[in-house]
């Protein structure tokens, strides 16, 4: 089951963060893209080998201190078809190396096409007959609840089937997030909390030993309070926390989204990780060339920050 | 600009629909599987092949017939990277062929990432110093407002600079959309309605000649009630609207997203116009052989249908 698995990966590490592979061609170091670009061309295609070198360098240099990595599509897509192929080799790579692999995609439709994203990224493509392939094979994914619970239900179907997770967005990080998650009902409740509620509802199919549920939350790290509300309506549910680090979260805010027991939530940081090595902090003792050693003690410093505040 | 280009093509095609590219494997003709499944193997990429052909002969037989068509990526998504490299060819294809491509993505995220989705679908990514590559290169994308105007606006800003369109999710098609869009807000509103004015006022930045916006709205013929309030808060602004046909939506439901200029709504149909040759209407005329006559006819017999009720 994947939430007691993500469970017993940040139990061994002592650990519970999640690295975000977000790349951008600007993070890579120089000598990387030089290369790339030698062999393949000043092009897409050169650009997302560039990340691919730079992401497999960063998996190698972070694996045994995380728990699971964190790639977000839109920084794959964006580079085409190359960069989907880049994703793909990411997630199989990170998984060799023992890592669980949270797809970053806020994936959201209608339920046949819910199904069909869920399949994409959980579950097993029909290919013919009896045929069945992985299309991307990730561990969980992020989706986004706006079309209520028909949207949710065949990705949780997924979970179950397949022991996947799922985070389901309820306050995100981001400024505007209170624009609709803010609005408040005319039962007193505010969107944020109602999505809560059904997060809560909703992951109870799917628990596993340590009481937690495989379908999880997304709360950023930019809304302590609020985060303090979220943890005691979904008692069961893990949370993932963005908004760590680049975004202005810190230590102290992420504290309320774990529970009494230590666990309950799992906070990404991805800027802050990939770019280190330009960091005030490490830039002096790792330069471009070490990088992935200034992604290591990045993330190694991170764990220290959170593990001391909760 | 996007919406001119839009409206230039419903008019000149005398055809306010689109057709949809929601391929399943299911729906390919045996004839193109075996083939493409003998020559590639019966795999992903066999079968990611027979949609190619399939999706093809489809554009073939209907692009003089429509304005424009609307893949939904979940379905390529669920065949892998070879999936994703046949929606690049469909977009591609269909651009040369003279149609207008919305990717059904329904894509959302923080700011820093909505503006890498839609430098993927709508935008132009930066390789290296000045050189700038198309990912994706749709012409328009649908889009979900769960994060509010900040993880809207890097879309808005790209319909702007590359002349592109949006479609924000308001009022979706399926049973349970009402779960959260149906809330009604302390101020009387529901949230569906109140997303609809914040799509009215996004969109006054793009507006074209004929008085409709770039920033469009998705409403479901399902919700003939909801499509005429939605109408009313946004004058301006195009609906797609989803839910013809296989969901159950009849042309007199679509009747209320138009406005009385007989513009203001483009509707889509996915399954009755790939899935013609199997329909009760048209499987005696055309067989497995001839389905993208059976997909042209259909598309034809749905222009008169909704034009009639209009």
């Amino acid at each position: 089951m994947f939430i007691d698995e993500l469970i017993d990966k940040i139990k061994e590490k002592n650990n519970p963060t999640v690295v975000g592979l977000d790349p951008r061609i600007e993070y890579v170091p120089s000598v990387i893209r030089a290369c790339a670009f030698h062999e393949h061309g000043e092009n897409i295609k050169g650009a997302a080998e560039a990340i691919w070198i730079f992401n497999r360098r960063i998996i190698d240099s972070v694996h045994d201190v995380v728990p699971a990595v964190k790639p977000q599509l839109a920084y794959y897509e964006m580079y085409g078809v190359e960069g989907l192929r880049v994703f793909d080799r990411t997630v199989k790579y990170a998984k060799e190396k023992g890592l669980l692999v949270i797809a970053d995609g806020k994936r959201n439709d209608i339920g046949s096409t819910a199904e069909a994203y869920s399949t994409a990224f959980l579950g097993k493509t029909q290919v013919d007959g009896g045929v069945f392939e992985e299309a991307f094979g990730a561990d969980a994914l992020t989706v986004n609840p706006y079309l209520g619970c028909d949207g949710i239900s065949p990705f949780i179907e997924d979970c179950k089937k397949y022991e996947k997770g799922i985070f389901i967005l309820v306050k995100t990080s981001n400024k505007s997030s209170g624009q609709l998650q803010d609005i408040v009902a005319q039962d007193g409740r505010s969107i944020y909390e109602i999505v809560a509620g059904h997060v809560a509802e909703w992951g109870q199919g799917v628990m596993g030993k340590y009481g937690y549920s495989s379908v999880g939350a997304v709360v950023g790290a930019t809304y302590p309070e609020q985060a303090k509300i979220l943890r005691g309506i979904m008692k069961n549910s893990y949370i993932l926390v963005p908004g760590y680090g680049a975004q202005g979260g810190t230590a102290g805010d992420i504290a309320n989204s774990f529970n009494k027991d230590g666990l309950g939530a799992i906070v990404n940081a991805s800027r802050s990780i990939m770019c280190a090595y330009k960091s005030d902090i490490w830039k002096d003792r790792y330069g471009e060339d070490r990088f992935d050693e200034a992604c290591r003690a990045e993330a190694i410093r991170m764990r220290e920050d959170i593990n001391s505040a909760i």
